[in-house]
């Protein structure tokens, strides 16, 4: 079935049959705008992502459901980043009209899921017709009270800098899937990250958080973002970066040392602080976004306290560097050399 | 310039500043999410609308500053049909990459000029690069107290149906606009709309309105809207539809008398509910979108009150028919007799 048989009012009254009732929405889909009750004494956190075919997903690299899911998730990875529960959103989607209805179906079941898992309701949205590829758009709003809300302008010199997970994995899953590789751990961790909302919410309570971002622009542009905001400077050193055994051997690291293999090959690299291309482990996981993990700082002696709110909730937690009184991110390799990233991040309008 | 220059975070600073302080809130663009507090004792009122080039605009008809301004006014709209009023909004732009930084100044420029008359602040979005047109996406809140909220479900039996200033003006510009007028009146009704705000926020507050809804489908189609939330039907009464001179100009009614018209050459039209093609002025008057205006229903009695508000803001309001205790829309033709409409209103999905 075409969705030009169900047309644009028969779609959302599909999308509304799948949507559970919430007390805190006092009108859902179908008015001309939602109506949502706020939690007393909370604050709304509230952010935005588009995701459009060829810019930001390809459809032979995934399943509908799979990019349905991702779509909620890193906007649900944004509220959790200010240490605030999901609460509800909206989809706004631009559909080529010759989408079958199973695509839209699958898409739906993945978002929806998703929003189940983290307590998020779908409250509203708008669908037309694309001319173009397809187009998504997520608005997610989450409420938190307002002295645990964790901007990412709070950082303090000599604050602690941690990480969760591991980073890279989602931009070697990405170089996987334009390579034909189509399933994997780290081809997962491309399609279907998972947004740390537990993480983020327990962080938050935990009131030991001075500044906190979500890694989806690279863990050396997404840190300079906090440097930015908190008028500060970091020291990052590259052999306390979590890298999976997987994005280890995705880098050529089968024994999974990058640190020997810093050693080994990286003679010529040590001096000039950039080793040959293939062998260092450390620029896409400092320049790869994606990986929805979250970055943030603590005061030195909060570690142990961190540990124990990640082990709670079985996420691997690592201290990777300390707030500085400069200005921007300096990158220590493994032999405490200086080291120069090949890249940065990613900028949308910038030339590659 | 060309934004791949400024880049994206430049282009996020480069709005930012552009942005005032509102005390609502607490955090604004910069963050991975706004944080806004929401006013006690008020809901959210909360919607999203996508407009793609080529779908919903056309860059050859419009100046950037009139995008900007639209792009944001038909949200607004949705937001002032609840009988809300304007706080928050989030704006997504995907961009062609060569798009020139000129471009979004203008852009922004005029969404920001509309949202400082309505009281709306900009607290966050996302930019990001286009390989296809330019793709807006904007997420607007406001705010009412519960008791106020006007819903599309509302209306009974005996409701008299009313509308605010004219009807068919947008879609006879939008046809100007494909013919190559690119001013006058009726282009300005389509490219430039003006949102019912004080309003719809007059008429919420008054407690007089039982249902409301923004004419952003045409009148048949959100009447229906209303009809079908409501559990009723309605009777309209195609005389009573405001036209304004400029739409009865376009039809052909030069004499700006469409009942004289309808008498003069619809003898054959009167038997069977159609008038020979390009002599009808309802017809586009009743499928036409996007005139922005409100479209609502009061107790039979509330006229005078009602009248009153509108003469207040200085917007005429017209009651067009009443709600009935059937289904669908009944369109009862000058003459008395039924009429059939050639089309009922726009569908996304639709074969044309």
């Amino acid at each position: 079935m075409k969705l030009a048989e169900l047309g644009e009012f028969g779609l959302i009254d599909r999308i509304k049959a799948n949507v559970a009732a919430s007390p805190s929405v006092l009108l859902g889909i179908g008015d001309d705008a939602a109506a949502l009750s706020p939690t007393p004494g909370q604050v709304t956190l509230i952010t935005s992502d588009m995701l459009l075919e060829g810019v930001h997903f390809d459809l032979s690299f995934c399943d509908p459901f799979t990019l349905g899911k991702k779509s909620l998730s890193v906007n649900l990875s944004d509220v959790a980043a200010m240490g605030a529960r999901p609460r509800h959103f909206l989809l706004g989607v631009a559909l080529p009209k010759d989408v079958p209805l199973e695509f839209m179906d699958g898409f739906m079941a993945g978002m929806l899921e998703q929003a189940g898992r983290y307590g998020a309701t779908l409250v509203g949205g708008d669908t037309c017709a694309s001319k173009g590829g397809l187009a998504i758009s997520v608005t997610a709003l989450g409420e938190q009270r307002p002295e645990l809300v964790l901007k990412r302008s709070g950082a303090r010199p000599g604050d602690l800098i941690c990480v969760t997970g591991t980073v890279g994995d989602a931009a070697a899953g990405l170089k996987q899937l334009f390579a034909g590789v189509r399933d994997g751990f780290l081809v997962a961790r491309q399609l279907d990250p998972t947004p740390r909302v537990e993480t983020g919410v327990a962080l938050a309570e935990a009131g030991v958080v001075t500044a906190m971002i979500d890694v989806s622009d690279g863990v050396l542009q997404d840190l300079g973002h906090i440097c930015e905001m908190s008028g500060a400077g970091a020291r990052l050193e590259l052999a306390r970066l979590p890298l999976s055994e997987h994005y280890l051997a995705y880098c050529g690291h089968n024994d999974h040392a990058p640190l020997a293999l810093w050693e080994r090959g990286g003679g010529e690299g040590a001096a000039t602080g950039k080793l040959p291309p293939g062998h260092d482990p450390f620029a896409l996981a400092l320049s790869g976004g994606e990986d929805y993990e979250l970055l943030f700082c603590i005061p030195a002696g909060k570690e142990s306290e961190v540990a124990a709110i990640c082990a709670s909730v079985n996420l691997p937690v690592s201290v990777i560097g300390e707030i500085t009184a400069g200005t921007g991110v300096q990158l220590t390799a493994p032999d405490g050399s200086s080291y120069t990233p090949p890249r940065r991040g990613f900028d949308h309008f910038g030339a590659d």
